[in-house]
């Protein structure tokens, strides 16, 4: 079995959930397509990337991302790393002609987007965007669905991601708040989500009408480089700074097939903890997800006979998608680490294959202008047209 | 205890509805503020009258509601008629110096509501509308806990209201469906609720954006003058007519207090029944309302430590609002019936007592005005500002 | 449309809920089979009966049950007073030749269950036990899907009931606290509804093992004789006496028809306000109910398709039992109130059709025996055979 | 940081599970106590060997397991292999001086286990059984608020564990049917994990009273030896062969500190998947899990006010058990595979610390004495103490 060398670069929470995904995927899906060997690992300093290497199982490590991404023995470069470096490093990476997977959203805004997405079409590489919640096989099993007619004709879709994290005043002030690395608030940190689902699951979006509000408009400096969300607060004394971002957003959406739908989230929803949620209506049925009971999928069939029509819970396993590779009964339990192991089957299996992955960076660039315009929408107070919004139209083709 | 003669006008679902909460109501509120009598009851025909007089409980009956509305021996007429003859029975009423419930919504349009409003103003009469869904206790229980700052400022509101019972094309076109009958759609008939729970708990709206989608266009023409909820089929065979008002809406909304929300309301998705649902953060909690479970309130502290946080599930009881009348353990079982009586309570000690009970035909005036803004926006595409719509900024205060 | 005289022996919560199940019977279930006239509501003294009459809508009042049992007006005699009444009342009311409806459990004993059933049998009047919870339309709509076969052979069953109102060591000691006047605790006041589930879902029950305790041994005595169900704390210096029933029970049983299960009950589960619940299994298929969210069944059919098969949640309408006259949409709600009306209604019509209604005295009856049964079962630690147990193997024929 | 080569005897589901252990557990709990180096894993042949080696990142393999046991480059070893051949090797294992963690059940019945704790405590290693549910978090969180008292005292516990993958007549006959192999049915295989928590939690048992069936007599004779749980239905043709284990069972017990409780288990429950329950009531609040949704523990505390009293929905994170190692928000999801991070990791530190760890052998004894009491239970149909069941009363100090 084809071995394929990893350089991934960042060494936190993400690169965890990355970490595992390389050493499981064989385990779950197997054969393998490819067998990703964790090569080289990169953190900021040297002393923080030989932590990481041995935390997280890397062979070598580095604090010079530019070096890995340039080292012939690399395949593929795993970009973990705040937003505002996914730009520089996945260019550098197409131009050494590495396949590419970057965390979400792709970067800080469209334009900066778009310099990517030239950049792994020029070099002809395999790229893909971490959007892994639509890896949940609860969700593919909607896919699934749609794409069988069991529903018919979707006629709209709202989704939610609602998180409660940084919703004390005192959670510190991490990236996450800076506009300058972070490129937008809870849009982009977890709305993109959102959208990815319903472009996924609905189809291309081509309106946006949105409301957006800082809910809180200075936080505590948080000391360190090290991105806690939200788990330590800060001490009282600490000196604040302003947020340049977006706690929370709602926007109408219209779809091009003439759905409808609304798409919102928010950091700031005591309570909820990563509500990130779905309801479909279709003609001939609903669909309704909640990636906090995300073993489950519900689904109504308006043909069922009317004395026994209701949501179905169906419980994912062995019959769904990505069944095989995964544990042999339902609800004995798809966790983070699963979402990132299909992710990187799938993303493996098209670097084998070559064939397209998605989303890929295409679907990245898509978001990000679709993100664009949802804060244009905010600050104008007006409907803003998408096929206006530059070459998302050739690409939606 | 003084008796108050009722005449009812309309001796359907929604009649049943009001009988059961006159003969109910002094059973769970003791000792009553007034005791409804049952009086008279009008239906189309006497034939028809005659029989919900002896079904409904009522001494006499009529099928002339000019009638009844001029009978001195009446005090209160009870309008539980479709949307068209609301005005022409409620103007009638207040000239007679009747006080005066409406079913909702109150009118096709807020200019016809005004016309009742001005009429019950000059005569001076008490006024109420019948959103009788806020006076579920568990929606009462999230007011007091509003009113009581335990969730802070208020930072938005999603409301919802789904049902599935015009999901079916051949469900046959009732006046429901009729613009010229039921003024709007899904909105009047439903999504009114819901504005009615946004107002109720977070405050004025100021701006509204919406979208609103008619997805079945014709539907077989509904034989016979009962207006059965989508429960009967239609024949095949029956003549089609034209659907001339929206089957859905969503709509984002501003609130005059800052806070931002989304409305929406269809029926046409399949597997929702009566999905009424709230959800609102605050700076200080959260509260998630769902009416198909009307007997919890989910309510989210930020204060409780972090290691036991979570929504709580609140059955509502003797400790909560209504709590004394209704039943004595929490989830014996809040009713459709249980809403209605508590509905009439209200109505009756703001009779009683000489004050001003809410919802009333002011407030039944500006949900008009707030679904016309609606309807507006949806046609325009374009925010609609609310101030501008007339006397409503007055009333609001 | 027949009326028949009711005569109602008890005016607190229970004859609050009756009264308005006679009021509101017609309305839901027209024409109605006959219809109830409250012709004398009884309570302790003069001025509580009075009281009662202006509140239940009663038209006459009497401190003597006596008296009315005899009188010739009244046609049915309808017991709502604690448990250590009921045989007394029923067996004049049976030798008086009245129809008899009784709150559960029948009596406090086997022995005394017995009595009354002898009386009524003597009599030739009809019976019936108010075991109203199932009537709840979900609760009937498994048994429709049992009798048509859609589970196949039921497997087992288990069943709960779980209540908070009495966990709290000041809540008061009423009359359900003692064995004189309750007969049992846990077992007898909400336990023999889960039995009463288990035989009218499975079948009937041969065997027995139990477990059974007294958590709180003594209480403040209650002043006064309302039964508040805990909703009231005595004051600290209340002085205290013995509680001398079960808490709470668990036993295990076995089915005539070869079915296995559990049952128990507790008045000591914070958090649990009305959980009466029960799980089915079949060869073909599952059932799960709460009455705490009475308007849904959930059901698994064995036969859906495996990527699709899950439990439904069935919101009980007009598509299901009773749905004729009851709310015309799903989730409108049934409250406690509707399954009272229910109750009425089948009472009424096995009067007017005369036919046998169920659950009878010798339901009541039976489950006496079972209670017996897991009493002695529980002092005895040992599994108790109901055929030895006298009359029932009759009985069950 | 020290590292301990694993040799892993068996390649299937458990053995996935148990590798992406190794693998994962030092990238979540960091510095990690020693570092778990997949050195060999075992197989039937040598050709199955290769493959899982590969599959499961072993750098060797084997298909003789006592060379590997006496390989004196091994540390630990890991038992993943059907019920019938734990004893065998950790007995082997154990007088080679190594670590032993068995897969759960310990042993096929109580003698059989007690041979394998006799040799481990000879040894002197650390040993564990694989009890893995209750290092889920949520449960570790119940296990915290009782021993801080949170609770009060414990009255009560009833346990669940429903699966329904055998439900169907034609799933195979594998190992887990037949006694001679598994020793036990549901009992053993899942019943087991109900035990665990039940005494994790609650404390010793000393009585119980049972019932147990055998739904299904005969199944298709499974082709091959892979056990795949039911997802692969048996061919009509196939031969058929009895079942002589139980299906399921129920079983009443009484614990020594004076609490009650049930305990049962089935993979006969159709639409239930992986539904491992348990309900606790304390004298001071409640506690509900369910592993199908195992971010969550319900928690209702008795001295919250009346009127916000509830079950609190608590998301596990990093404010709970285990959190500082775990994703860094709740509801990012605990899988299967968390759970058997979490109770590597807590072996290795048992190791690493020379510390008990729990479960260990004498759980699994325990265990096992308490399985064969239940069966001996139900045969008799009388309650069982357990007491008189040998070395119990002695483990239990």
């Amino acid at each position: 079995m084809k071995k394929l060398n990893v350089g991934m670069i960042g060494g936190g929470f993400m690169g965890k959930a990355h970490a595992l995904a390389y050493a499981g995927m064989p385990m779950f899906f197997w054969p393998a397509p490819v067998i990703p060997h964790r090569h080289t690992v990169v953190d900021v300093t040297d002393e923080l990337a030989k932590d990481a290497a041995a935390r997280l199982g890397f062979e070598n490590y580095s604090s010079d991302w530019r070096k890995v991404v340039e080292d012939p023995e690399i395949d593929i470069i795993d970009i973990v790393t705040p937003n505002d470096s996914h730009a520089e490093i996945a260019i550098a990476a197409a131009k050494a002609g590495k396949h590419i997977i970057s965390e979400k959203p792709l970067a800080r805004d469209a334009a900066e987007a778009k310099t990517m997405l030239d950049a792994v079409r020029e070099a002809g590489v395999k790229h893909m965007v971490a959007f892994n919640y639509r890896r949940t096989p609860a969700v593919a099993l909607a896919k699934k669905y749609i794409e069988e007619g069991k529903l018919g004709k979707i006629l709209n879709f709202r989704g939610t991601y609602l998180q409660d994290w940084s919703a004390d005043p005192n959670s510190p002030l991490s990236w996450r708040f800076q506009k300058d690395r972070a490129g937008s608030g809870a849009l982009g940190d977890i709305g993109t989500h959102v959208i990815d689902f319903a472009r996924y699951l609905v189809g291309e979006i081509s309106d946006v009408n949105a409301v957006a509000k800082t809910w809180i408009g200075e936080r505590p400096i948080q000391i360190g480089g090290v991105d806690k969300l939200g788990t330590v607060k800060a001490n009282v004394d600490v000196p604040k700074a302003a947020v340049d971002v977006d706690d929370e957003f709602m926007t109408l959406v219209k779809f091009e097939n003439g759905a409808v739908g609304s798409i919102e989230a928010t950091r700031n929803a005591w309570g909820r903890n990563n509500f990130l949620t779905f309801e479909i209506h279709g003609e001939k049925g609903s669909l309704v997800f909640n990636y906090e009971r995300r073993d489950e999928l519900q689904v109504c069939f308006s043909d069922d006979p009317g004395d026994s029509r209701g949501f179905r819970t169906v419980y994912t396993g062995p019959a769904h998608p990505y069944g095989e590779g995964l544990w042999p009964i339902p609800a004995l339990g798809i966790g983070y680490g699963e979402t990132k192991i299909i992710e990187t089957y799938d993303f493996m299996k098209s670097i084998a294959e070559d064939t397209k992955v998605s989303p890929d960076f295409e679907d990245g660039y898509q978001i990000a202008v679709i993100s664009d315009a949802i804060l244009e929408s905010a600050e104008k107070s007006e409907w803003v047209n998408l096929s206006k919004q530059g070459e998302m139209a050739n690409l939606s083709k």
